[in-house]
């Protein structure tokens, strides 16, 4: 059998490991010599495949390799790019798989949320009809923790370790100030459609007293009202109140607390600033002092702060995805098993793509305390090993030390310009 | 001579390490009971102890004030609380007087900023005058980093490394989305007054491509053309634009640019947020994608990222504070002298309590670069030490284990009510 090469590419939102993931694959693949030419990783995700933008990995020392382990970001670069469906972009499919032959790429592995497992589907769909000989496997990467089948997705551990820490050290500073200044804290974290990163927060509390005394969800409609009652019962019992609300909190309707009207190339209404929006409402109707931090990136770049499990499970279904495609599968995702919750017993099995791309995994009902602004005991002991140890990056001068790559590109075949 | 009892205090925003000079504090004094009885601590600085407010720190183990060491905000709690002239206040002076003499206090620490510095200056000059024998000793502390005549303030290294950490960071992310998606980022720092911490995040730059690529700082007035071509030459030659504000930036009329747009499009007014505004001028004017974050408590609760070389500072102010008090010094206040900043050697002296109050120390001209947007090399060579060394604390079920005292308050001799 001829050699095929491989093409590796990231997708979506970065996140702390999603490099870890590439590390599996990457050095899995290298020692699978026999089977795999060439490792190639495409630049900026599909779109750049598409471009026929393909790096040779081989120009990255094992060294640099090994740094993707600790280095956040997408190394090779990312996008948001969904390919529309095959009927109606026959052409770009045509093109895709003229790359694709052209560089005898047999391999084809996508790291990225739902979206982009719903690329992959759809590529490895187009190869079945055209009877194109190439194992597609897709990756599991998102904070947003909202791919069904896998116990978590990689990636979350590590923010929801970044939110949950964050939490728990602006307590102590707002504890600290109460007394005659700042009354309310409240941090804005991610999660445009689940509550995921939010309920990570609720890590950070070990007693009534300790924060956050309010999480704000998607899945649990604001109501004002009971909102306000309940920041101002926290006020009068302990002198302040502590509030951590997703970047997709919205009301009865279904709106949005904070709606800037724009769209991302999803369709997406693009979201910000509802930790302002909070803080307004406090001030108007409760008169209290307050303070608010918007997370934004740092909790999905926040390596220095990664969860070992975490970079642990994204490595192993960078490592799984390669080893399922040696075995000649397709069309399939390594998801993560869970055996055991302390200690945290997991292995990989391979799920179907149709199952998990374009689902959305929300914080289930039982997850939430009955007056929805907590997390149960069950959710506790859901999260609590997935951001269970550390494993900080290399310093130097005082700041970590990440890798950049040389993201050399090989010759284009079809798509050179004269 | 009679022992005297030791009050020490905590005043202002908090920092990661201000324990760490509690600890200094505590852990000296309790080596000299020969001349120190009791170590009291004010709930919540000078507000607290002119209500009788006095912990005893005896109910604290030994293993407690080392966790101090580790442990973010201000353990005894914090006010902004600051004494009027005693000329025209005297009725309060009297009380507080009445209050230590009643607990026979004759050293008083505090640990706080510029405006902290200010209060224990009056209460010495109201001591000397009134004849009563106090060991009046400042301790310096502030993120901001504006106390004259020290090298550095203690909390200013850890504020400062979590900083150039997140830069780096989100920088990871931003290049990443830059080709499809996200163009520009922009993370909001404090420094209402200077931007001694955003000048810090400079130090994530080690060649030009790299962040941030515009610090805006209030040294320098903000001129929005100037500034929207060099996010637009950013965005040409790398594809992208990092930008890192200080929440005190302003125009050439000294306004905050926060203040700007001070309505939103409802009529509201918009509620603090420079890095929105920002992201809302590029938007309007360069039609370019954007994400923004506001650090806020976060970057001076960050413990978990702390700089060693702070953590030793502030532990060392601390300690040397109670030596002047026992040396029978008085309104003076340990600063830091440095000798060589590679590698950075340091010893503490006294310094005047009049010297330092009420003056702010803004980044020196020639610590910023020709156009107004990044920091020489001169201001490099300065901040580097400052962020050098991890101390981690440790980790309990994957988050930083930080202490709560006892704050076990003392019965009240004056104020106590029936």
């Amino acid at each position: 059998m001829t050699k095929k090469n491989l093409c590796y590419a990231q997708s979506g939102g970065p996140t702390a490991v999603i490099n870890a993931s590439a590390q599996g694959v990457i050095e899995t693949a290298r020692k699978h010599h026999d089977k795999i030419d060439k490792i190639f990783a495409g630049l900026n995700g599909i779109s750049g495949i598409l471009s026929e933008n393909l790096i040779d990995t081989a120009y990255e020392s094992d060294e640099a390799i090994t740094a993707l382990g600790y280095t956040p970001g997408a190394a090779f670069g990312s996008c948001r790019y969904k390919l529309k469906d095959p009927k109606t972009q026959k052409e770009q499919y045509d093109r895709l798989f003229e790359i694709l032959d052209a560089h005898n790429i047999g391999y084809f592995l996508y790291n990225g949320g739902g979206d982009s497992q719903d690329t992959i589907h759809k590529i490895s769909e187009y190869a079945k009809e055209k009877g194109y000989p190439l194992q597609c496997i897709g990756v599991p990467k998102t904070i947003d923790n909202d791919i069904p089948l896998t116990d978590t997705c990689p990636g979350y551990g590590s923010a929801a370790k970044f939110i949950a820490t964050a939490t728990r050290e602006t307590y102590f500073d707002l504890r600290s100030m109460a007394a005659s200044s700042t009354k309310v804290f409240i941090l804005e974290v991610m999660g445009r459609h689940t509550g995921w990163l939010a309920a990570a927060s609720g890590l950070a509390r070990e007693t009534e007293e300790d924060p956050p005394h309010i999480i704000l969800m998607p899945e649990v409609a604001f109501d004002e009202d009971k909102f306000l009652n309940t920041v101002r019962a926290y006020k009068e019992k302990y002198g302040l109140c502590h509030i951590v609300v997703s970047e997709g909190a919205r009301d009865h309707n279904g709106h949005f607390l904070f709606n800037v009207n724009a769209k991302d190339a999803f369709g997406h209404t693009r979201l910000g600033g509802v930790a302002p929006t909070i803080a307004h409402m406090i001030k108007e109707k409760l008169d209290l002092k307050y303070h608010w931090a918007v997370a934004n990136y740092m909790q999905r770049a926040a390596r220095h702060i990664a969860s070992k499990t975490d970079v642990e499970l994204a490595y192993a279904v960078g490592k799984a995805a390669v080893e399922f495609a040696l075995e000649g599968q397709t069309a399939v995702i390594p998801v993560i098993i869970r055996e055991s919750a302390s200690p945290y017993q997991w292995y990989i099995e391979s799920a179907n793509l149709s199952d998990v791309a374009n689902q959305e995994h929300l914080v289930p009902a039982d997850f939430i305390t009955e007056n929805g602004f907590g997390i149960t005991d069950k959710c506790r002991e859901y999260l609590s090993p997935l951001i269970q140890g550390e494993v900080p990056p290399p310093f130097h001068q005082g700041l970590p030390a990440y890798v950049k790559l040389k993201n050399q590109l090989v010759e284009k075949k079809i798509l050179a310009t004269v």
